[in-house]
């Protein structure tokens, strides 16, 4: 087993080998795959379908002399094996080894931490510039997917590239005819014009742009791709290479349902089966739920997402059934928010469903085409909880600090399903305010709630008490009621737990009541409390002689971290803050 | 004068008239333009360019019940006359009805609040959804120059409206060849073959997305804009109308001179000159002063800018004269930041410099491009200060919440000539990391400064004294000067001033020092407080006997408003802040 993939050490070692190797090595790739995938997950559809890319990539350029950047990144297991990370892939108590993504703390051979779509482009031009200021020769090479290619960065890289620079840079287009669900946008009918004409359509997309282009049909055969690099390979101008490649290639569920083997859980090869129990029940199939029946209600209501389906639960058949209420931008988050905010202007009602570390992207288009106009657009945000997604590059507990300070915009922290709903449906219907929903990463529970939401800034007091105050957040809230009792229960008192529902402005009321018989405010946050909620109670309180803690996440990347692990060495668990309130009461 | 534009109230009285009297109209429309922009200034080409197309625009399509969109919405002003606005461009004690931008306050044929480039189409998008979702039957027409094409936010909606609208939908590419700078990309180049085979070319960037094409080469001929609106009106599908317009058309000098026409303050007519005083040395002449130095010193320096030149005061020899160590990567802030990234991780020198409110496009890549890579980025931004830029869509106010609370990212904050000069040479040469710089928005002051800034979140006592501490960011460090010395004379004891230097991280040893001998801690800073500077402090004594007291601006769009009036409402004038201090020690 991996007779050959053993003996590679180095993009070196591939250059040794004959034809006939080089497709064995091609096998053993795919079974070093499936030895991790099966075991813990990860992304399946775009590893089984750049192997023979990849492999030919190595054998052509010298790397790191000439440098790759793969687009997302989620395709980079195969080029990680043939660049000295084989264990991570072959040995299972290495799995841990290797992040999911090109990683520069790993190897040499990776050049950005990336996760992100649609960057490669505008990287390999910065790579190419500074080659360009230092007199360089070497190759850069992006590798992006046809599904990043609708994004602004890489449109807006492709541009630059097609007239500015005038040097080597070789984008290799791999186009799987896939994004993760179905693509969607006219660059993606000149694909398909430019494959079924093996690259000769008039209409070109990337010539009208100005780039150099050729195609390459076959990009699951080795040679072929050794070819192509080939002849490209030392060009001294822009080029897209495009090349057409199958998804998931190898294993035939995966070459069947692209979509659903993007990626996966651990599972069993020979059935296909995720070796995961989904609950019955969770907060994304209660909102698939909700946009089900609100899109049969009201046919004004349109649910937008940009290429994330799937984080709203919503599963082919019903986003066929959802019809016109239902527009996936493809991975256009811009477009997506400002789209949302034309709806909202023009009497729709719009609700835009994406995954917290991907709204980033749209910081001005919230704060300009959405919040200055005060339309009424609902985000609805997933995994945004410290343990939701726990790579660098999808943390989700930024999404505070970052949106809750722009003005207008109403942030909410649901605590039960019964908030989260009714917040939810308050916030489609309502046309006063932008709303940001934090969907609960939690287990749902169930809790009774107010169906109205219009006075802003409304704190609720959940129990009434006295001495300390816990203002607990959002998935924290429960964090809060288990902080609450175990006070009582140690110091003898009943202490004040207060759920705040709003994360983007404070109920002076409220806190100003609080100082009549309270010493001492602790805030709970699901997220970094540089710039978050706690930081916002602490100001309030500061020339006073209230007594705030603040407890949440430090500003930094964490990375691949163990979720309880962290909340402890942050101080966070319930004995530690009790511990901290006997000091300081 | 103006006999026509008085007879119009409302874009019906604009279609009573004929084809002299609509000349005459246009005569008018420049006529009144002359008259506000001769006296207090404001976008001048673009409104020049396109007086022919607006009145057609009028002429042919039913405002407020079909849709215009403008783009930017510095071309607005011959659409707001036409609107039931002259009075803002004739009577001079109007002026200051009017905003220089589309403004949904003022009036139903406003759709939205715009200022940032590249939101139109995306935003048209959304009213033509909603208008399917109910329906209806209106025109839908975005009007967007070709500079804002290269956005990214444009860009992913062309892709949208190429294959996901199948319904209505007229956006004017209004050809002008010119951006606020010259053009850049491939795009521009394509857009000239279109303009020079008169729309035949079959390399065309709008086909390629799957979007309908035509081509008016007449776009100062209201005959011909009338005719090809009449043309698309009602079209069953987007469609794109290509127009050359002449941008400043009217106007020899600003015919002649696109760029230094792009926007100017009050000036004389005969001469062209304008009626302001620049003073001799200002941050932006500091600023390109150092860039022509380093650049000549250092083959690794590269400026990068999204086509915001002259905010870093880069006039055209001296863009010239950088050659390939300038790269102006058009409307593209998003690219501009992921190529600086890419650049500084291959070993050059990347500053990119724009206005802080368009880096707001860069959150994310700020964040996954640079920061999670931590490479040596410099980005310096100009018009932070509460008294730069003063309309709502242009408030760089926000800078210090949005990016200080991103990991990694030092954002120093500069208060003196010499310590500006100190931290951009020290950021640009630190291989380190990514480092936001804020150019004073103050007139040149001078003061020592020191030259090394790797000891991150060092704050400068410049006052050691007592009881009182005053941390004055930025551009309020005058301020905070100015209260010290007033604290002193009014309440007989010597303050504590302290430059904190930088925004983004806490000196917790000199905090914790001003325990011994403070009891009040006054934080000043040039910007938004939630999320900001102040509240960082507020946390940090929060469990301690310290009182805070936090001066800086409300979470609010501010529109239009007067800096020092401001200030006062908010309490920060210094004989306020002295009297918080009697009330709070």
């Amino acid at each position: 087993m991996y007779d050959i993939l053993k003996t590679i050490n180095s993009p070196a070692d591939v250059k040794k080998l004959n034809k006939v190797e080089l497709e064995t090595l091609a096998a053993d790739i795919r079974e070093a795959l499936f030895n991790r995938l099966t075991k813990i997950g990860g992304h399946f559809g775009p590893n089984f379908g750049i192997v023979e890319a990849t492999i030919a990539l190595h054998y052509v350029f010298e790397s790191p002399k000439d440098k790759f950047v793969f687009d997302v990144s989620h395709q980079s297991y195969p080029h990680k094996m043939l660049t000295g990370r084989k264990n991570g892939y072959i040995k299972d108590e290495c799995f841990k080894e290797d992040s999911g993504y090109t990683n520069p703390d790993e190897s040499e051979h990776d050049l950005f931490n990336v996760g992100h779509t649609s960057t490669s482009v505008s990287l390999a031009t910065g790579l190419a510039k500074a080659r360009d200021l230092k007199g360089g020769t070497e190759n850069v090479i992006a590798l992006i997917g046809d599904g990043s290619l609708s994004g602004g960065e890489a449109l807006e890289a492709l541009d630059f590239a097609g007239s500015e620079l005038n040097s080597n840079l070789i984008i290799i287009v791999n186009d799987n005819q896939q994004s993760i669900a179905e693509v969607h946008g006219g660059l993606y009918k000149n694909l398909t014009e430019l494959r079924e004409t093996k690259g000769a359509a008039a209409n070109n997309f990337f010539k009208a742009l100005g780039l150099d282009y050729i195609y390459e049909e076959n990009g699951n055969d080795i040679q072929a791709m050794i070819k192509v690099f080939q002849k490209v390979k030392d060009i001294n101008h822009p080029i897209v290479v495009h090349i057409n490649t199958q998804k998931g290639k190898g294993y035939k569920l995966a070459e069947e349902n692209r979509e659903g083997w993007h990626w996966c859980m651990p599972f069993d090869k020979e059935t296909g089966k995720w070796n995961v129990e989904f609950p019955a029940e969770s907060y994304t199939s209660l909102t698939a739920e909700y946009i089900m029946n609100k899109a049969q209600k009201d046919k004004d209501f349109v649910v937008i997402t940009p290429a994330m389906p799937m984080t709203a639960g919503l599963f082919e058949p019903m986003r066929k059934q959802l019809g016109s209420q239902y527009v996936d931008v493809g991975i256009a988050e811009e477009h997506a928010v400002a789209l949302a905010s034309g709806v909202a202007k023009a009497g729709g009602k719009p609700l835009v469903v994406t995954n917290a570390t991907f709204i980033q992207r749209t910081y001005d288009q919230i704060s300009q085409d959405v919040c200055i106009n005060n339309n009424p657009v609902t985000i609805l945000l997933n995994y945004t909880s410290f343990d939701g997604l726990t790579d660098v590059t999808h943390l989700g507990i930024f999404t505070i600090p970052a949106f809750a300070n722009i003005p207008n915009l109403v942030v909410l922290v649901p605590t039960s399903k019964e908030e989260y709903l009714n917040m939810l449906d308050w916030s489609v219907e309502q046309r006063e305010h932008p709303v940001m929903i934090i969907m609960p990463g939690n287990a749902v529970t169930s809790r009774a709630s107010d169906k109205d939401f219009s006075t802003l800034n409304t704190f609720k007091t959940e129990q009434a008490g006295e001495k300390v105050a816990i203002l607990a957040l959002g998935d924290f809230y429960q964090r809060g009621q288990e902080l609450a009792a175990e006070i009582e229960k140690e110091l003898g008192f009943k202490p004040t737990l207060i759920n705040p529902r709003f994360a983007s402005g404070l109920d002076k009321k409220l806190l100003t009541n609080l100082a009549k018989n309270h010493q001492l405010v602790l805030t709970l946050e699901d997220g970094v409390m540089d710039g978050g909620f706690g930081q916002k109670i602490a100001a309030f309180y500061a020339s006073s002689p209230m007594k705030v803690k603040n407890y949440g996440l430090h500003k930094e990347f964490y990375d691949r971290y163990d979720p309880q692990e962290l909340l402890r060495q942050l101080g966070m668990m319930t004995e530690q803050i009790v511990a901290d309130v006997k000091n300081l009461i």
